[in-house]
């Protein structure tokens, strides 16, 4: 049984930003020699998501508003108590998810044509980490 | 360590549409021979969800309701520029998700008594695929 | 190839009621003897939600808000012709999500310095159970 654990680091210029990290998805499950098994990808923080869907730019704009208008940033969320500003991107974090967990099969990233893997980032501009684990044979 | 990945193939009559896939979940389990382990039940498209809850249609009349509320098909999203009319069905598909993982224990799947896993349609009358892969022993 | 399944039961006070569960997914993962993997924390119900988030009062107190103004109780739900009042229960699981797959490094849950784990009832007073299997070696 084979296990690879890879951490990449995002530091973002703007607050939110979306980036497509399908291929360094795809590298880990290269560098693990699975020909078989499941990798997970997880934000290893609380105000970010991985998602699957569309690079495509103006879906990612639709998707920025959609989630602005379900868990939009407001002054008064009691979190802010604690000296915090940003109770509304935990709130993102939860409607997107955190994390997905990804086929593999013959040596590749089992997905569909158009599913891209995506890092959301919602308080960004300082260094975050997402986990890669690779697990198979 | 055992593998063992289908395709299961869907083509709704209707654009959206609910589909209680557990006994291909179950057969795929059964298939593979694994006594312990894991499912991943995952959508390949990017306008289509994977869930697990109630086989109650009234609530699957609920779930379709609130999904259009919360993530309504309106003409005027940016993805629509490239020619495109389901903005919202991504969105339903990142509210919903599109996936689950699901526990093997004893050769079966170890659900709760009214967990039932749904396919979700949200842009249908093609066919649309998805993955099940159980990896275990 | 290791496997190890619990079942978590909890029985809360309040109808709602968010529970850091995170010291339990640990101890599932020491008993485990796995020093590589993943381990699986899945609600077996569908009134109730698995996520990870921030261990913070009043976050949680702005999550319980957001959670009922996106999946509101009402009495009007068709699920409620059953004789069922929970209807809202069901959307609060499908918008929180029922599990969470995590990763295993060195013999320890691979989180992040915030990151905690959550079970989130929606419809409690009664014994409701979660599932924890690691895999791994």
């Amino acid at each position: 049984m084979k296990f690879h654990t890879e951490y990449v680091t995002f530091t973002t210029r703007r607050e939110h930003e979306y980036i497509n990290m399908t291929d360094k998805v795809e590298a880990a499950v290269a560098a693990s020699g699975c020909r078989e098994g499941m990798v997970l990808v997880s934000a290893m923080h609380i105000t970010a998501g991985v998602y699957v869907n569309d690079a495509e730019q103006g879906l990612i704009d639709d998707i920025e508003e959609w989630l602005e208008r379900v868990a939009p940033a407001r002054p008064d969320y009691r979190h802010h108590r604690t000296g915090e500003t940003n109770a509304d991107s935990h709130l993102k974090n939860l409607l997107i998810g955190h994390e997905v967990i990804l086929p593999v099969t013959a040596g590749k990233l089992d997905l569909g044509p158009w599913q891209q893997v995506y890092y959301a980032e919602f308080d960004g501009q300082r260094p975050k980490r997402v986990v890669l684990k690779v697990m198979g044979e």
